[in-house]
């Protein structure tokens, strides 16, 4: 099966629209319509939204307009529809959290990170299908290239919105891999922060979880992602994302290391290709391309991330384990068997096994920390290969693994709190495969800089 | 004015009854029956409870009774008795924070803390009085020594349901002064653990806000941290409190640093001169007791914190403004005038504001690091003061100022992420007076061990 996504897409962006508000020529109000167009044609089948109030978005898009029209827009996304992963609280629209316990539920506040974006004069437009509770059980949202084929979870509703063109940019959030591999699957550009870096309000649950833009440029991405936090800063505790007020310009890499992980070996051969196709172009610019077997620090890496998906999900499965035992407590029926089959696994641990895994997350970061003076940025793909055919559960058989597609490209960054830019670089089949962009913690700005210089420096490959 | 507190007060102990639960001669149902009777006399004055479930409790006092009937009591709390601060969610009893806007908020979950209480065998009986959200407009609690003072806030109901003997234990919570204050001035003991020592669970909000116990004894108040670790663990991220399954012996320490604060000044010569007696106890035990001249460490110290009331009130008003911004949007007569002046200094602050706030609370966490090969502890008063009078706001005119009583002793272990205990060592007026033990984040357990020593050691002095 192949899909119809070719490495010259453009997607939506609004940035470019911006001028054309200014002078009178486009309204916020005329771009939200346009989308509006555009979701009444494809929502039915991409199935991205779990809830849209075009109502209060129209309304939104008019304040807007005349902010542009009284020269006194409130910022670079002022005017801009957005979809919110639908785990973040929005007043107007429930929080569903695509799990039927809670279906309903309608608090009307507004988390931090949205009242940050309407305070920028952001639109919001719709809340987007999240698997359930941010888990890998799956929506209906079916990836924008070909709708056999997941969109990739857990943030798969806002992937593929931004994919298909509803929206110039949503919110998703990442404990595993939930940002960056659906984007790399849908052909977003996507940046998970640093830990920390972009303030979660009531979304504290975990330790390991970030909220980041989906985008079709860089220059969404960024004002998407400075605007929150010059208003709501980063999580308790933590210094939020730093960087310019405008989109940091590219910057070249000199040294970059190519991360393997435990994923590697499952990558398929036409992906590799088109990876390996990739860094050649970067070796021809100069760029020096290292590898684990250069230097015992990379090999001492490697080996910190080895285990990371274990980690990581037993990490979040201890996090989570109260919440959702209150959940299935409270609503046996309304909780997914995937879900249960967590619960269970994070009911059979100690506070000592948590603090294992904890032990081991803190080594790795060291591991990680040691490459600091030795490469500019870690790269690889941002999934492994591109998105799998997604058909369902079998009746009377065995869930089926991993349904929103394999975490295992993106863990190592979500252990490490480390920033991480996925780039739409590859197609594979028709389907898009992201390559992803990793610094150290707090060097947001920095990656997303490295990340422009690949997207405008090197040529995407397609087999 | 004058209280009833005398320093020879022996409060509700629950460990001296296990005895006679495993001979048959006493029976936690028995022993809950008598907490009820203390309840019927004296809570229409003492007004500690939010709420309180009889039906639920004498049902878990039942199945207590039963193990130990059976030889397999589940541990050491096993048919405890026990008061939660209507703060943390508990799914018999609703959870109304002491604020109109969650008036018949009910959403039958457990907090992290409270299911590991539970698996422990203790009674869950009552949700206790907190002042509204945890800040400092007070609930109807009064001081179980003179119903005309305050029992301190915001743990008001915990503090005084364990001083009035309606159970021997309850849970307290603190981001400034609200565990280890109203303990003092109520005369229990009481731990504020090392930040992220006890699992928060849904209350994760606030970057330095910690759950602890209440008490009348070293047993009863270890018992109960030490079950609620082993089984929920520290919050996430955190390796949660450590220590012995067994009360901590009673360790002397060598040398004792007094902290002063900014609340120094303002102590009452009464309570000062108790205090000073208390220390010329320690001399003369051969304990040395450091002042802040002695050492320019010391010094370096107490600059640290000398803001502490500011940079604690601050931090965590930053951290709950989203949250109350909701809550007044929602319902704006739900929430007290006094919140509503926090939001409005919370909502003029930009992050970078915040930022100065936690690199101050990292500057003195550092100088406090710095005392580790110089001092055991810490010690001070932990309240500065008996409860001051509390007659109610007066209609028309402006918000009488700190109505539960003053943080200002207790923001630096709360901004320090410091493990502190209080012991009731002194009364003033009829009023109990607590002393302060603090240590170095981690040092829980050795904490516990100095205050225990101290409590054996030195007579309670009155004035």
């Amino acid at each position: 099966m192949t899909g119809s996504y070719t490495t010259d897409f453009k997607g939506l962006t609004f940035h470019d629209a911006v001028p054309r508000f200014r002078d009178g020529s486009d309204t916020p109000r005329a771009y939200l319509e346009r989308c509006l167009e555009t979701i009444a044609a494809r929502e039915p089948t991409v199935q991205a939204f779990a809830a849209m109030n075009a109502e209060t978005a129209r309304a939104a898009a008019d304040a807007s307009t005349a902010r542009y029209k009284a020269g006194a827009a409130l910022s670079p996304i002022d005017g801009m529809p957005m979809g919110i992963k639908d785990l973040l609280e929005t007043r107007e629209m429930p929080t569903q959290m695509g799990c039927e316990a809670y279906r309903g539920n309608f608090p009307k506040r507004d988390n931090a990170a949205v009242t940050a974006l309407r305070q920028a004069g952001a639109v919001i437009l719709a809340k987007t299908v999240t698997a359930e509770i941010g888990g890998s059980h799956p929506g209906p949202t079916t990836n924008p290239w070909n709708a056999a084929h997941t969109p990739g979870g857990s943030s798969s509703g806002s992937a593929a919105a931004v994919a298909a063109g509803f929206m110039p940019a949503a919110i998703g959030t990442q404990v595993g891999g939930s940002i960056i591999r659906p984007a790399a699957y849908c052909g977003n550009l996507a940046l998970k922060p640093s830990q920390g870096g972009l303030n979660r309000g009531e979304r504290m649950a975990t330790s390991m979880s970030t909220h980041g833009p989906h985008a079709n440029s860089f220059e969404d991405l960024w004002a998407v992602a400075i605007e929150i936090a010059t208003r709501a800063g980063g999580d308790r505790g933590c210094i939020g994302l730093q960087g310019p007020k405008t989109t940091p310009e590219a910057a070249k890499p000199a040294r970059l290391l190519v991360m393997e992980g435990e994923g590697w070996p499952g990558i398929d051969s036409a992906s590799m290709g088109v990876f390996e196709a990739l860094l050649e172009q970067l070796r021809a610019a100069g760029v020096q391309v290292l590898r684990r077997a250069d230097n015992p620090a990379f090999e001492r890496f490697e080996q910190g991330i080895a285990q990371a998906r274990t980690v990581a999900n037993t990490i979040t499965g201890w996090e989570n384990r109260w919440n959702t035992r209150n959940l299935v407590d409270n609503n046996p029926e309304g909780v997914s068997e995937r879900a249960k089959a967590t619960l269970a696994a994070a009911e059979r641990m100690t506070p000592d096994d948590y603090y294992t895994r904890l032990a081991q997350r803190d080594a790795a970061q060291a591991s990680h920390r040691a490459l600091a003076p030795m490469v500019d940025a870690v790269i690889s793909f941002a999934c492994p290969g591109p998105a799998p055919v997604w058909a369902g559960d079998k009746p009377g058989q065995p869930l089926a693994p991993r349904p929103t597609g394999d975490s295992v490209m993106n863990t190592p960054s979500s252990m490490l709190f480390a920033p991480v830019v996925t780039v739409p670089l590859m197609a594979v089949g028709g389907l898009p495969v992201g390559m992803q962009v990793m610094g150290l913690p707090q060097q947001d700005a920095r990656v997303v800089a490295l990340a422009r210089w690949m997207a405008g420096n090197l040529k995407p490959v397609s087999v």
